[in-house]
């Protein structure tokens, strides 16, 4: 008699699941990640590997890396204890939905929007429900404050939203706020470059959570750390789910050092959004881009092309960009990352080639 | 009308977990967590540090990480797409708990064992069923085969346990494997010291899934990485659960680096090997300790007196060891790492000062 496969086993709702993936491709120029063009300086480096250097490897990271909450708190104004600290904020969203929720459960996200939301909320057994976004791609706050009051357990508003580049209107935050005591998450990944933030309502409301990473502004994505701030009781809570030892020594050192230094990401941050706005306007001005406005460090656009030929059009030209036309309503976008002026420059002479007969028109 | 608080939202199972917790102590000598008393060579940091010096912080790791791959396959003789690594092998339980448990599963556990299974269970909503060890603290194989085959959805077998240090009887794993289709964990995190793995069985038993960890015999516990070796199609289930860019490239670059040097593991776990067996020896030679066999690189032992007085008396000596006397059936014991000779000397000599009336006898 054979035994049946232990596949058989494994929660039907996580076996339908397609598994988030990435192809990787060759490129000179890599606008497809949202990745800060400007590395760590090199002295700040040789800080943190002079440390690593002397530091033994063979002992644990410590179990509370006290200078990276406390450059924390002094950063965004909020109490060291509502901050919790995550192997990027993936891990923070993983640990809130399994704190939160149960099979059957409703996740409420916008759509488009960032594709993790929507796997985390699978894996937790959740039924996620999206609400498009306006065809301007800006976020419906009507469609969505009444989906998420009348029948959601959780809300992820992703602000600026990625892939698309709009805020959630700030003031129309706090309706939400006050009508539930259901969780709010405000994912501010590219905070950095909006410069609109929900941490004035942390005192007043216990169900905000707002998620930080140091993967955009501050240059670690090589690096892995996320955040979140939350009050401090919530905090206890959603950090039984959060796996102990989580974030190595090294990137510890690394993300203290940088909230030591924050002119060099005042300086790195200002270069990135003086480039933005021209940009967006330089690539409106070609012949069948539309460029949409962007809080964020990348500008989303579509052609009357195939996305996937304009893709390969730019990459033929060493540009790697992000197609992501298989989100919903998206289906004649791409997202480009905002780069070094010199990048951005070749980014839109390869464009402008491409919409002047270098792709068979569709 | 005042609303409601959002920790009424949270799941009543994960607010009833006590959280992971470690309190931190002033030491001259760390033998609490068993980690390698050998830091990685000045030489290798080096060359870690040299590559970090010019890799960008601001790119993300690879989505694949290649090189560690195929240095684990080569070191495991396993497949590589039969391979998945994490951000230390706690994220892989808490993946393979994830895609497998749902609320009200058994999951089969020694104990006392490694208190992670239990809380990751927990939050997972699975009910926790213990097998408690021998009295001589060795796996009672009939007890944990006739639970596990009757009632449980899934067993984790620690081997070499911890923290008691008997190894799971290899000839009887077969046992259960076959038996079932039910996934079937070996944690094999102290493998490196016990030379004994269940590798042998991968290609027979889809069910069978081992864990492996850098942060013991390879000196990496402070760059967090662990690895599971299961059946590929498995593995492209568990993966769904386990977030992407999990591992950093720093600790990628640097466990690469260690797999391509095999040879200082060697010399470093033959060390400390070469202590245990006498340390354990000399351990039972002091009137009023047991220390009891390890194939791990730590010690369990009792004395007739207060663990906590122990655990004070050894840290007034600068000795920091674990108390594991909240653990089931080890009200008595605590745990010492296998260190340095000349650590274990002083923690022997520590030990023995204790039991010639250094503490109050109760």
């Amino acid at each position: 008699m054979n035994k049946s496969s232990v596949l058989d086993k494994i929660k039907p709702g996580i076996r339908a699941i397609s598994a988030y993936s990435l192809e990787e491709y060759d490129y000179d120029i890599k606008i497809n990640q949202n990745e800060n063009p400007n590395d760590v300086p090199r002295e700040l480096k040789q800080e943190v590997l002079d440390f690593a250097l002397t530091r033994s490897w063979s002992r644990y990271p410590p179990f509370i890396p006290a200078e990276l909450f406390e450059g924390l708190a002094g950063y965004t104004g909020w109490k060291t204890d509502g901050i919790l600290v995550g192997n990027g904020s993936n891990e923070l969203i993983q640990a809130i939905m399994t704190v939160f929720l149960k099979p059957g459960d409703k996740l409420v996200i916008p759509a488009p929007t960032f594709t993790l939301y929507r796997l985390l909320g699978n894996i937790s057994g959740a039924d996620v429900i999206e609400v498009p976004l306006k065809s301007d791609y800006t976020y419906d706050c009507d469609a969505l404050e009444e989906k998420f009051l009348s029948v959601g357990d959780i809300v992820v508003i992703c602000s600026p939203n990625n892939p698309t580049g709009a805020l959630y209107p700030i003031e129309r935050l706090e309706n939400i706020l006050k009508k539930t005591s259901c969780p709010v998450i405000v994912d501010e990944a590219y905070f950095e470059f909006s410069r609109v933030t929900a941490t004035k309502f942390l005192d007043s409301y216990d169900n905000l959570i707002i998620l930080r990473t140091f993967s955009k502004a501050f240059s670690l994505a090589g690096l892995r750390i996320g955040y979140a701030l939350m009050n401090p009781e919530l905090a206890r809570e959603v950090e039984k789910a959060k796996l102990p030892y989580n974030i190595d020594f090294f990137s510890i050192t690394a993300g203290a050092k940088l909230l030591e230094n924050l002119n060099m990401l005042e300086k790195s941050t200002k270069e990135i959004i003086a480039e933005r706005d021209p940009m967006i306007q330089t690539m409106n001005s070609i012949d069948g881009v539309t460029a949409y406005p962007s809080k964020a460090n990348f500008i989303l656009f579509e052609t009357p092309y195939d996305p996937k030929s304009v893709f390969s059009g730019l990459l033929e030209d060493g540009i790697l960009v992000r197609d992501v036309s298989s989100y919903p309503m998206l289906g004649k976008a791409l997202r480009a990352t905002v780069s070094t002026p010199q990048d951005n420059r070749r980014f839109i002479q390869s464009l402008e080639r491409l919409m002047k007969g270098g792709i068979d028109a569709k």
